[in-house]
């Protein structure tokens, strides 16, 4: 059976391409203007109704569709594609006004007003069924219209609103507890109420994390973490049940960020196709690593399935306190870095430039300028660029040899404050690892231990604090099953519930990995450790060091070599059943780092994508029985190259390249390869 | 017809001297004591009754004003003048407690408690009649007296509390946009209200814009802006028009500061004197500068008319971190550039130090540690110095031929949140004009676009962000009609709602410059352009270059030098009609802006006011028919000189002074030159 | 009669060693375990049922102390002591719930939640009398108990809330101050409320100082300082009262800190002993003075009579953002530098580390790594060493020759708002004259002046902002009666109301020295001052300078040289009747503070305790009839030495020392001193 996402890229044949689009800020006779300028730009779907919900009911009880059957009906003419809003997420003033309880409520007890936009609690019975007849008028009246080609559903949950702690969300809260938790005394149990004299004897005392005077009890944080992110998915699905009944031949999807409110990879079933909200930073050198991170996580989020990049700035955004436009270049570049990471979409924020409200400076594929603008070629000639791929690349699959271990609720856990140090951060510690495969051409995944590993030939778990025990025993088995497993510092710490388990740490690792840490020696901000390698090498450390011991058949790679650490264990390597245990107990410098992470890849017969490559190329593989495709993108400001591993057909240009192939600063190449064995 | 503000100065016969003096906060036998310091400093106005509410009114029904009775009778015996407050500007604890409901309310909701000042809503009609009822009782009780020599209405309005939140305020709020914009349509139209499905169908559905999960709509924060301002003006209204009606003879002023929340030029107006709060930094080098800027604006209020400084500390305030005092000369010398700049008064806060309260360790005419002292003998001396200046100089007028552009509306709108760089800032970009023709002995006015543009010879609009269509207009017709115009970045690109027309940057002013700009490029801390100018000279520039192209007409004097916007005009100048529009792309360095300000106003044949001068060395120019004043202020800690352009006489001294004329660090000249014509 | 502090000493017989146990956390197989390991570690006092309420008072009506009973049963059985807790400092769940109002309120109004610890208004009576029940049904059931050795009152009163705004708060605020002032006049009076219109005509219009407009009344905050730390102490008397009358025999303590909000010196006279708890922060080069400082702090809030360490974390704590371990030896030295300053007990948090709650991470006499560690071997060596001093050690006594001077009414006063300088901060201030003493082994006192003040040579008061008429009183007498008095700048400035006298600053003190000070110059951060003095040295000075004169008989030690200030008095002497009164008119920096530290000190005929040491050795003498102990630790990371004035026996080792005596990085030596006369 053909999936309804599937049926989307059969539909447009090619990489979407197009932009938000919001007819309701623009007066009817501009509206062919702006669907010609699409067919002149290549845009093949676009964005509409994203916050219709004020267009369209206009009261309670009073519809106005009319609007959004003519833009309908005039993109459907034209054969571009809507990935057509529901409208839900800015709630009407009318319907704040009638139903003020479904304001969202910060920590401090603060009721937020309406006036931006999100302004609900997500928990909120009345918003959820009003957003749920919006969702059921509009798929009804839109079944089977020819313009029809996706649901976009609400926008960005939990963009501004990941937490509300109103009284609705507690009692939300409660009954989310009593299904996890059954009875109380497990809750007890689970959130160790011994402690501050925290017991619970009764259902209704449990509250959300509320402004306390002092650290609230972090497993209640966590799971209020767990049960924020779920109420969204519950206002999600309150939508998609209604579309999935009317449409269910339309595919559903909604644009998630990769933030620490929402998990990304529970997210991921709810969905037909993942979406993802991308907006690099131009004044930050590390931007276009971190988006590549990102595309990963989503990517993983649906198991390598094709994503859509839903949005993302031409050029500057509106929201930094300084927002510098994308040197030319580095828009096509970043898109294509998307198809890269397995995208088959490369949409953006917004196609004409708003002339009033929050988001006027946002750029567009149409500025404020119009359309004989750098701005416009330059969307233009991305249009031309994507539709020389072809439908081919449609069906392949970016893959992978290497993974590295990711959860949300580690991150939660970890993040939370009364740490041994609030400067360990999660998302840091992946990028850590993330970065020597980067620039050494080797893709890897970002995933949960609850996958299947076994495809995987090494795996690395950076700093991931909260394992269950389910999630240890299969990175154990994995190791212990033939696979190589290099575990940093700060992993498997606590259970599921924030606990530490007594005995040395990490908990999880230590019969695995030999190494028993008898104390945490954090290093504070500014303060280094050296850590000696039995090589004669000396790296230096932050972050973080440990009080550690090994068993004897341990292998012991480096050591510490000052402080009150000196001496102990730093990095060790141990035969497991018929793989491998790494330990990492400190955070090195991006040198020592890459070094071990080659010496990794090694044991674990991982090759790159290409023999060799300047530094800022990117490399990365998508595959399919018909195509092996091999992107190669230069982040760099100066001209690069890479070596092929065998030639193949440049998609852009139509060119055979081979070998040592040169590549333009900001610029990329989509080759074919032929179709030899890999060596 | 002699207005009530001559009156005042035809009573008063020198300039205003003297200080806020708070008779109840001593035992009545200090009061002839201080009354005595007065006349020996040469004291001729007091204010009183400042803060005399809870004195004067103990409850509802009970009145006491034998103290005021008391201590005016004993200042007009000794003929000193009572600048009368009504005292309204802090109710007594009984009022709070019985009307809890008048406390403002902050945007996040919280309800601001007494215990300081200004604990009051603006828009609150029970504070509003309270305070009316009790400048009624004052006036008709002092209507006539002696003492009475102008009325100080309320005190510094919005000072804490320039905007609020609650429900009255809301209220109040959707009165004046109905009154603006009579129908919803119009409103929606105007706040762009398609954007995020904020469309109003109702007026009770619009609120101020507290708390929002994200970005309020920036319409509404503008148009709430313009409100809270105008709420406050309302709150003078309702007294002044009580004051009005019983003492028509008696001049009405309140001091105002010069910040983003009041509209100084709104409340020009409404006054029959300016008065203005001037509060320099000794920590600052730049304060004596912005003070000038200030001074200018405060007389710009009032087209010109002569304006009181009517608080500035003698020494040290006591509410920033550290507060150091003013070293010697330098409050005398900053008295005298109030003068310098129009004023008709120098007064200070306040005459005797307090022993208690809030603001005990702020300086005053006599300090805690009493009369013998430094502080009071520079008081003293100023005194002196103020009184030999005469009446004659209470007829003359600061005059300009160079304006600088601003507007509160601007100022609002530029500072909102989602602007291109929040490091423009309206009141720095002033003062990067400013700059060079201060330190240039050129004297400038700061007005609206509003005005009788026709009197300068050159007008400069720094980074004026909102324009409406008339002010544009009016600027550009300056322009064709024969003035230089200098146009400055970020000019004129949004409406009087803020909303972008469609086109090239900046709307108002391509047509006339014959520049125009695709996008904006803002830099972002710490980094810089560079500025080619065709003469060879290049120039640094900070936070801002933009994407621009000229029409062929336009003569290119300067181009970007780096990053995208490499070669594009960066400084231009256009013939337009029978004038000229220069246009600057950019922020400059202080050399580049003098560099550019001197060509302006070369090419506007503007001269200043001496031959030459010393660095630090400030020039100002009052006249009348019968006098033309030239002072001469030297800010700087070494000696310096100034060559004058004809001979004259140091009112100050009484010497003679011509040439090349050497002035002490912080000291003044006021040379009554003779009358020759001007070169 | 034996006092009940006494017969804690007697029944323990030696200095108190141990931790808090938390055996709620844990299931009872584990208790005998943790009970042999306490014996194991020389432990024989413990502090248990400090967190109990909710598993005592399992519902209004639902008790269990089945749990606590078997506790201390084991505990009597094992010879080891209950420091018993009261269990009140974290209400359980159900009350919260039960009693909404008695949550503590922000001064913004917000509401704060239980979820943490310590959720209760310490003003309200429904906590209090809940409170005191669970205390009395603890000491009934446990009266005669052989574990029962000391009550633990409570737990770190006011440590997260340490003032609540709420309504019950402000009656109970109300009735505070009715109690002090009686009427209205003499509250408007203190309060100054003529100022600002804050005058007050009923009772019910005082309110706590709300989040206000601006600056809240600086009288009105100072007495609300007040209040709240006797609102706590009222707090721990409702509890105190009911142990008393049951267990009149136990001895009564709590835990306090050294902080702003709590006044030591108040909480003395109502503990029958004093216990601290000491968080030293590894990453702070002064935290082992600021140790010293609060050490004697806590001593002196009864006398110098034996205190209790009743905290201290054995290693590294989990609140700070980046939490070291402590290095080897220094949690050792650390107990001991306790003992040296007057403890007779050495205890901490915890015993066991917990396993899940907010302090999981903080560390513990026995790790979650266990007790085969380094943590749990370093805690049994501590508990040898400690055993080894003997029983002699509990009868001695700290004694001192020096005084400074601390009073919190000063400080409270010093860090409101709206001073010359935010920059000047008591604690500081005592510090930097506490560091020469510390660094020259001379011991010193830090007390407030209403004390025996005969019993010093010298007395230092650093920027003691507020002194009452009587204090200064006293402290003037001291001066004349035969005593050295060095009066450091910004002392005596204010009265009890933080009311400034009329005349030169600072009044208290201006008869005395013979300096007037017209006006207050502080100097800016990164500024500095040049102090000359006459002998040609020149020291450099921040913070603070002043403008000085000085009576003919006044010696002047040093001047200003430089700015405003330039040749005024910084530092001068005069003599006194029969004693000296020193002025120090800025902060010196260390070298000057020493320079006339040492000075003022030969003038006293004050002697150091050894006849010389190498930098980071600190001294503190212990005696009674019997013994005259002399403690040396070198908290120097390198070697050091001291050379003794005598010779005598080390406790820790039995070894006979004298002379130039060798101590070991992060060691101390515990000298019994031999019975000559001191040179």
């Amino acid at each position: 059976m053909t999936s309804s996402a599937e049926r989307l890229w059969q539909r447009l044949g090619s990489i979407a391409y197009g932009a938000d689009y919001n007819p309701e800020q623009w007066p009817r006779e501009r509206w062919d203007t702006d669907i010609r300028l699409m067919r002149q730009a290549g845009v093949n779907l676009v964005s509409v109704n994203i916050f219709g919900w004020a267009s369209i009911q206009l009261a309670p009880d009073e519809w106005d569709f009319g609007w959004l059957d003519d833009i309908l009906g005039r993109l459907a003419a034209a054969d571009v594609g809507a990935c057509l809003g529901t409208g839900t997420a800015s709630p009407p003033p009318w319907f704040s006004r009638r139903h003020p309880e479904t304001l969202p409520m910060t920590a401090d007890g603060i009721r937020l007003s309406p006036g931006g936009r999100q302004h609900y609690c997500p928990s909120s019975p009345v918003y959820r069924s009003a957003a749920a007849e919006v969702a059921r008028r509009t798929a009804e009246r839109y079944a089977g219209h020819p313009a029809l080609a996706a649901w976009h559903v609400n926008n960005e949950y939990g963009g501004h609103v990941p937490q509300c702690f109103c009284d609705t969300s507690a009692a939300d809260f409660r009954r989310w507890l009593h299904q996890r938790y059954a009875d109380l005394d497990t809750l007890n149990d689970a959130w160790s109420t011994t402690f501050w004299s925290q017991r619970y004897t009764d259902w209704e005392e449990v509250l959300p994390p509320r402004l306390a005077p002092t650290f609230a009890n972090p497993s209640q944080q966590l799971d209020f973490a767990r049960f924020s992110s779920d109420a969204l998915i519950a206002c999600y699905r309150a939508e998609a049940e209604v579309l999935r009944r009317i449409t269910p031949e339309v595919p559903l999807t909604t644009n998630n960020y990769t933030k620490w409110t929402l998990d990304s990879f529970a997210w991921g079933p709810e969905l037909d196709i993942v979406a993802f909200d991308s907006y690099t930073d131009p004044r930050s050198p590390r931007t276009t690593m971190e988006a590549a991170i990102a595309f990963d996580i989503q990517r993983c989020a649906r198991n390598g399935e094709p994503w859509l990049l839903l949005e993302q700035a031409p050029s500057a955004v509106n929201w930094r306190d300084v927002n510098l436009p994308k040197s030319p270049g580095r828009y096509e570049l970043g898109s294509m870095q998307a198809v890269a990471h397995g995208a088959n979409g490369a949409m953006s924020f917004q196609f004409r430039q708003s002339a009033g409200g929050a988001e006027k400076f946002h750029s567009a594929f149409v500025p404020h300028a119009g359309a004989d603008t750098r701005q416009f070629r330059d969307v233009t000639r991305l249009g031309r660029a994507l539709s020389r791929l072809g439908s081919g690349v449609l069906a392949t699959r970016h893959t992978a040899e290497v993974a590295l271990c990711f959860t949300w609720p580690s991150w939660w856990a970890l993040e939370l404050p009364a740490r041994p140090s609030s400067l360990v951060r999660a998302r840091t510690e992946l990028a850590r690892w993330y970065e020597p495969f980067w620039y050494s051409a080797v893709p890897v995944d970002v995933i949960p231990p609850a996958r299947d590993l076994s495809r995987y030939k090494l795996i690395v778990v950076p700093s991931t604090y909260l394992l269950s025990e389910a999630e240890s025993a299969a990175l154990c088995d994995y190791a212990t099953g033939g696979g190589v497993l290099l575990v940093a510092f700060f992993s498997g710490i606590v259970d599921a519930h924030d606990r530490v388990p007594q005995g040395p740490y990490p908990a999880s690792f230590t019969d695995l990995t030999g190494v028993r840490t008898e104390e945490f020696c954090p290093l504070a901000e500014g303060t280094t450790a050296q850590v000696h390698f039995s090589d004669g090498v000396t790296v230096t450390a932050t972050l973080w060091s440990e009080f550690t011991s090994a068993e004897p058949d341990v292998q012991i790679l480096a050591r510490f070599a000052d402080g009150s650490t000196d001496g102990r264990p730093a990095v060790t390597r141990r035969e497991v059943g018929r793989g491998q245990a790494w330990y990492v107990a400190t955070a090195l410098d991006e040198a020592g780092t890459a070094m071990i992470a080659r010496q990794a890849r090694d044991a674990a017969g991982v090759l790159p994508l290409v023999r060799e490559q300047t530094r800022g190329i990117e490399a990365a593989r998508r595959h399919s029985g018909d195509h092996d495709l091999l992107f190669l993108l230069n982040h760099a400001a100066a001209p690069g190259h890479a070596t092929l591993p065998r030639p193949g057909r440049d998609l852009l240009t139509g060119r055979r390249v081979s070998g040592r192939t040169p590549l333009e600063p900001y610029s990329a190449l989509v080759i074919d390869l032929e179709h030899h064995q890999p060596e």
